[in-house]
Parts: structure tokens; sequence; C-alpha cells
């Protein structure tokens, strides 16, 4: 194994309500000194929930994305709240964007974006056994929920509205989670 | 289909080097206001290259990934450069990061980080009859280059240095066209 580049300063660069760029100096075992730039995780990560219902189909959200300026297709996500625990953020999620509970929640993997320069994590979070349960979130308007049968699976990822790697990761997994236990 | 929000004003709240963070007002189909967040992309978007050899194994790399401060294992991946083309831009990183061109290069799908706040696009291009070919890239050490057979898939899975959302989607996608043309 490579020894880690040494972090020789870190200053911010910019700080917004939602964003954190960092500047980094750093010394790699080479002796090669460089400059990077990185968006801090301004939070303890984020959960995405995949209701997963007895008649085999997943619920999906169709929600406006400022980031692309379009609506899209995928899981349901938020941000992990200030000491809240992972399985309580996606019980609390799904009764803000989806009005369900779920009696069984169960924590898959944890996934990167884009870790060469983010360093925000996304818990993965299977969800059986829903029931009705609805509280209040912040969103701008109602979001829509779309179930989706897990053996049309090949017809979602053809889709220009369902585009997050990670909703394409999680969709993977958990088919692949039913098909093989 | 629901009517976009409309954009009632934007602007630029921090520019660096790598990043651009713009707010936006956004007024949705209801009459609620509200303002958003979102970091720009700064370029054409992104490639994420799987070359893949004739006895079934795909190269990764190992790479110091600032964001998390670790070194990660991933598909290669890089910026395209004004003008250019996504395949022109794939094989010139592979040349780059790995040593390797390729004879045959298909832009497999396009797929987005997490569209709600990021516009960045990466392009994946899976790449098959590699050949030796090096040109010099701006890395600061020389990236470690790791075969990897489809088949040991899903021990690939269980790694805590493989987490990057956008190379697990794109491996199940490989493995499935691999599987089923």
């Amino acid at each position: 194994m490579r020894e880690k580049p040494q972090i020789l300063k870190r200053h911010t660069l910019a700080r917004t309500r939602l964003f954190h760029i960092e500047e980094l100096e750093l010394r790699f075992a080479n002796g090669v000194v460089t400059h990077y730039e990185r968006l801090l995780s301004p939070s303890a990560g984020a959960v995405l929930v995949v209701p997963l219902l007895e008649n085999g189909s997943v619920l999906l959200v169709r929600e406006y994305a400022a980031g692309v300026d379009r609506y899209e297709l995928s899981f349901l996500k938020g941000r992990i709240e200030a000491g809240e625990e992972i399985l309580a953020a996606a019980h609390r999620e799904m009764t803000e964007e989806i009005g369900h509970g779920a009696l069984e929640l169960r924590h898959i993997t944890s996934m990167t974006l884009a870790p060469g320069y983010i360093g925000h994590q996304t818990h993965v979070v299977l969800a059986r056994q829903l029931y009705p349960e609805r509280s209040q979130g912040d969103e701008p308007e109602e979001i829509e929920v779309v179930p989706w049968p897990l053996d049309r699976f090949s017809e979602l990822l053809k889709r220009e509205d369902f585009t997050e790697a990670r909703s394409i990761a999680a969709l993977f997994m958990i088919r692949e989670l039913v098909q093989h236990g």
C-alpha cells in the first residue's frame, strides 16, 4: 500500500449555505507538491432510500432537480441531521417525501459521489413492510411517487430522466439482493 | 407532465478554479417561490472509461482521492476538454492514465452525480481491443492499474475502497452488457 500524501496546508476558498470549498496543498510520497480543490461535506452525509413493496415494485420519486433544471426520477434522498442515526434519517425522509414509514429498514452500503473532489457520503437503505405515515417536510411542491416493478428494470435504465449514478447503483444492488438473497 | 419551475433570478455566489456555485430564485407551478444553490459544471462534462480485456477482466485505477483523503479504486475518469468529442476524450484519458489506447470505443450511457444540486454529467465509455500507447498526463504520481475479473464482481463491491456510485453503476452496466450482449 502506498503512503498517503501529506496535507501541508488547507484553507477555505468559499463557503455558502450548502457548499464549503477547500484548497489543499499536498506532498505525495514521491516528493511532488500539488494543489487540490475539494468540496467538504456540510453534514453527516445523506441517505438514499429504496422502498420495496411486497409485489416486487420499488417506489421512485419525480422531483425538480435544480442542478440540471429538469424533473428527474430517482430514489428519495435527504440529509442526515446532526446526531441522527442513518436508519432514523431514512425513516424521517420516507414519511416526509412519500408519506410512508417502514417496519423493516436495512443499511445496505455507503457510496461516494466523486471521491476525487467531493467528500460527500450517501448511505443506501432498503425499506420493507411499508405503512402510511406522513410528516411535514420542506418541499416546495408535492412530490410525485412513481412505483416501478423491478422486472421492468431495463426500461427504467433507458429513460432520459433516470440518470443519477447513486440511484442506478442502488437499483442494481437491490435487484441483485432480491434475486440472490 | 408538470410545468417546470420558472427561474426568476440567478447569480454567482462563488467561483474557484474548479467550482462555480450559483444561487437560483425559483417559482414553482403552485406559486411557491424558493431559493436553491447549485454547482455548475465548469466543463463539457467528464468521461468514465471501462477498459475490458479479452480475458474478461476490467482495468481499474487506484488513485489518491482528495475528497475523502484516501486511496480509492475506481474506473479511470477525466474531464472533456473544450471542443473535444466524448470518445476522443476517453481515448486521451486512457493513454494518460493507464498507458493504453483502444481500437473499439463505445458510449454506453450518460449519468449525473446529484442532479438536485450538481449540474455535472459523466459519459460512460466501454473500451475494447486495447494496445499500448502512452501520453503525458498531469498526474502527481504514477497511477496504479488494477485488473479485476468480472466474475469476481461481488468481491469488488464489498471492498471499502470501491465506493464511487458512478463506478459501481458502470460496473453493473458493463457486466449486464457482457452477459446479455
